[in-house]
């Protein structure tokens, strides 16, 4: 039995999300049918950061266990060959120790949130970005978000339906730049809440857009409570970028 | 009547190109019922640069002629809203000069090609790149280009049925960058030649690949033969980025 280590690419758009769901097409049952088709082993393909529908990655990490004996460009070649032609695809497969966990090895998560800030609604980039037509101050933004830095509650940044057995998360990086029409909101931690990097954008937006002083960002916080917050963004604007390990 | 001038983005993808035409849905025909529903105005929207099909643009210019009169802004937004959820929207629309002409008043038209180099294939960015799994040497890309600078007979760059009167054309850039796994081809003309981009593109992919040598691509210019030049891009890594008007 080897392990092997998985960095994912994928248009969240068509599927359900990360998970195998009864309700839809998930990558996860994707990725497993490719690997069934090339290999003959029923494999658990394990993920390390759950998408929900609509949401893209650009890196999700995941592992498999495999009998045979494959090089790792063989793996890769051989499951994108099967995915086509969903908009899925095994970026590099590397073979890893048992003691590797997509999971719960991760020390650290990182998403981008994209806003595309013009009059315009989007054309090529629908399904991509999250559409505001007015201005956003950015710069307000960014201000407001470091508020949430370190460690909290995240009471009020998570989604009713989350199942975690506790709110408090390190939140360790956030940045909010700006790139021609388009704001880009990044952040990192070890582990998030359900919904928690889109409801931070919703309601870093309503700094963005001038309805909330800076200062509303941390009360909101403080106050521990789903309704302090602002909206939930979007799917379509979230990208799961990158998952670190240890080594 | 007041004539103006409309900066217009599209997603290529599900259009037969900008013209109108009876096999299928054309931006132009998508933009003159847009306009028409909003204005009850017959109008025809003169275009500045065709687009086949599958090729997208995030700076079309257009202009057309209104009996009514309209604010810009108020024209820019009642267009957008006729024209959803088509992937075509005005980016900006500006009152013109009657001897202004979308087509015959520009004096550059700037292209850019992007190519995904890299072994995994396109997710997020299907339809929108040319995928090649080989790796692209960009750096012998751009020295060869720079042979087609200037003003030739680009008989040897043109598509069987192009309908120009002449193959002699001025290459006033052209540049090959790489930006991560993708390598952008970036070219500027007058006036360009029926797939002149696309088999400049094709034919430099021919070097990149390593499989011509540099100079190769000065000898199939000097050729005018379409048949000594390479293969044609696909569409969908295609956009017309923008037109230049003398004021």
């Amino acid at each position: 039995m080897t392990r092997f280590k998985l960095v994912i690419e994928y248009d969240g758009g068509p599927f359900v999300g990360w998970q195998k769901q009864q309700n839809g097409p998930s990558i996860q049952a994707a990725l497993e049918a490719a690997i069934r088709q090339f290999s003959g082993e029923e494999v658990t393909v394990t993920g390390g950061g759950r998408t929900d529908t609509g949401v893209h990655a650009l890196g999700q990490v995941a592992h498999i266990d495999l009998t045979r004996t494959i090089a790792v460009d063989k793996l890769r070649e051989a499951i994108n060959a099967q995915l086509r032609p969903a908009p899925v695809a095994i970026i590099s497969a590397e073979e890893v120790s048992e003691d590797f966990h997509a999971r719960f090895s991760a020390t650290s998560r990182r998403y981008l949130y994209r806003i595309l800030s013009r009059r315009a609604p989007p054309t090529i980039e629908k399904g991509r970005v999250w559409w505001k037509s007015r201005g956003l101050d950015s710069d307000a933004m960014h201000e407001a978000g470091q508020a949430l830095l370190g460690y909290h509650d995240f009471s009020s940044f998570r989604a009713s339906e989350c199942q975690a057995s506790t709110p408090l998360k390190t939140l360790t990086h956030l940045a909010v730049t700006r790139h021609g029409d388009e704001v880009w909101l990044e952040v990192s931690a070890r582990s998030f809440l359900h919904n928690q990097v889109r409801i931070i954008t919703g309601t870093l937006c309503q700094v963005g857009l001038g309805r909330w002083p800076i200062s509303a960002v941390g009360d909101a916080l403080a106050a521990r409570d789903r309704k302090a917050a602002g909206p939930t963004a979007p799917p379509g604007g979230l990208y799961l970028v990158a998952i670190q390990y240890t080594d």
